[in-house]
């Protein structure tokens, strides 16, 4: 793999990029290098001009074809939450245009802001297409790892509102940040050893090891897989851990930051916008 | 707009091409005539050599971005699954790679046959991105109407296999198949005033009125563009009538023919073929 840290940019001329980031600087900069390449045909590193100090990051994937989300998937958040654990793993999904980047605004639709909440969570990025495979050949199919926050709008997931389906009140346009980077399966050769924290306007309210999922991600990849084709680029976060807005009913505000971090690897830090008005209101 | 009835089949040449559906003959063949362009760019009729006869249809549409579906939404279905009606529509979803043609064997894995099921329901084809739009403007991205399956591992839908998520039991690779064409909203005015048939091997098993949907057409693409976008291609499936499998037992078979029809319009007939092996079953 030509990456350790695989992110996106836009360089001094103005264009996109993919690049391998290098180090992240004392003042908050970014030290890259750039990659040729994409997904589909793999990446390879510039031999010439390849290095560059850039002020943000895009999000590192430029499209994704679906992020498939799993729910209860920590212990603590199953008692919290007093949900029943089933015999497999829950799934839900967002749309592709719920993706944004890991320093992106957030823009909230006048009618999703009331209940708004965050959910920090591990995120897995497939690498190549993958169909009925098996718990110990999952992480094969697996270009890295990412954290990533499942933006929630309770509002519309209360039972009342939603008849208990999860999706709608996850998949507003941009309520699927990840970043900053796509760590190789070489940085993290174990997904369930790592710490996850997440913070609003730097106050800790998440804070969990990736060991205490109750499903792994080995296993929810070849959950994901059985007769389905999961294809590279998918994007799946792996559920929350206790500690989200809705039990203690302190949901996110306009303007706060909500920052997804994994120790020792990177966070993404994303400012809430409360819209006034969608331009064209629904009249449901 | 330059067809009533889209479809996409395979020409003389072995090309795959888009067609507008003329005629169904009496002996089941299908009489096309050619048309340039694509969903993004729009069609053309071609001038020469644009008429044929083929021995069958492929799915009306090459991709799609994502298939929302609605639940419980004919007052019917739900009193005999007894669940509530929520304050909004019920949405889950199915990713691309679910859709599948009208004349498509669908290929079951072994994990997914033991309670398979059909699902007859009216589907709308998205015409251009639509974000924030109003019910009364709703009608105006609708590219077409057509029939579906959402067809439904039911196994995998039981609230204690799947914490009463429905997208996965009914996410499986060609889970949804649509056709045969694409009916304009020329030939398709009012998509409440349509009659749905679903026959299981000749059989009726549901029989409706769209106009007996909770939910309508444009009270369900305006709310599922709220804060969303809603891409050009996008397959929504509007929900079930009563009479599924479900609730009588009488699962699928393999072998098993479903048929759903729009009545006037045309109809989808889909052959189960139960496999034995997946060549690579999962664990879980």
């Amino acid at each position: 793999m030509a990456f350790d840290r695989l992110v996106r940019y836009e360089d001094i001329e103005g264009q996109v990029t993919y690049g391998n980031l290098l180090e992240t600087t004392e003042d908050g900069l970014f030290k890259v290098s750039k990659l040729d390449g994409n997904l589909t045909e793999g990446f390879t590193v510039r031999t010439q001009e390849s290095e560059a100090i850039v002020k943000s990051l895009l999000c590192p994937l430029d499209r994704t074809p679906i992020i498939p989300c799993v729910g209860v998937n920590y212990q603590k958040h199953v008692d919290e939450a007093k949900l029943p654990v089933p015999s497999y793993p829950v799934i839900f999904s967002k749309p592709a245009d719920a993706l944004t980047g890991p320093m992106s605004e957030i823009h909230i639709h006048p009618d999703a802001s009331s209940m708004l909440d965050y959910e920090g969570e591990l995120v897995v990025v497939i690498g190549r297409d993958a169909k009925n495979v098996t718990e110990s050949s999952a992480l094969d199919y697996v270009l890295g790892y990412t954290a990533g926050n499942d933006v929630s709008a309770r509002n519309f997931q209360l039972r009342e509102a939603s008849g208990n389906q999860f999706g709608y009140a996850k998949s507003f346009d941009g309520f699927a940040p990840i970043g900053p980077a796509i760590y190789s399966t070489r940085l993290v050769p174990n997904p369930q050893e790592l710490k996850l924290i997440t913070r609003v306007n730097g106050h800790v309210r998440q804070e969990t090891s990736t060991g205490d999922m109750i499903w792994t991600v080995r296993q929810i990849v070849a959950h994901l897989s059985r007769g389905m084709t999961l294809r590279a680029g998918t994007v799946i976060m792996t559920g929350t851990p206790a500690g989200v807005g809705f039990f203690s009913q302190s949901f996110l505000k306009d303007g706060d930051v909500v920052e997804v971090e994994l120790v020792g690897l990177g966070k993404i830090a994303n400012k809430m916008i409360f819209e006034q008005s969608s331009g064209n209101e629904s009249t449901l």
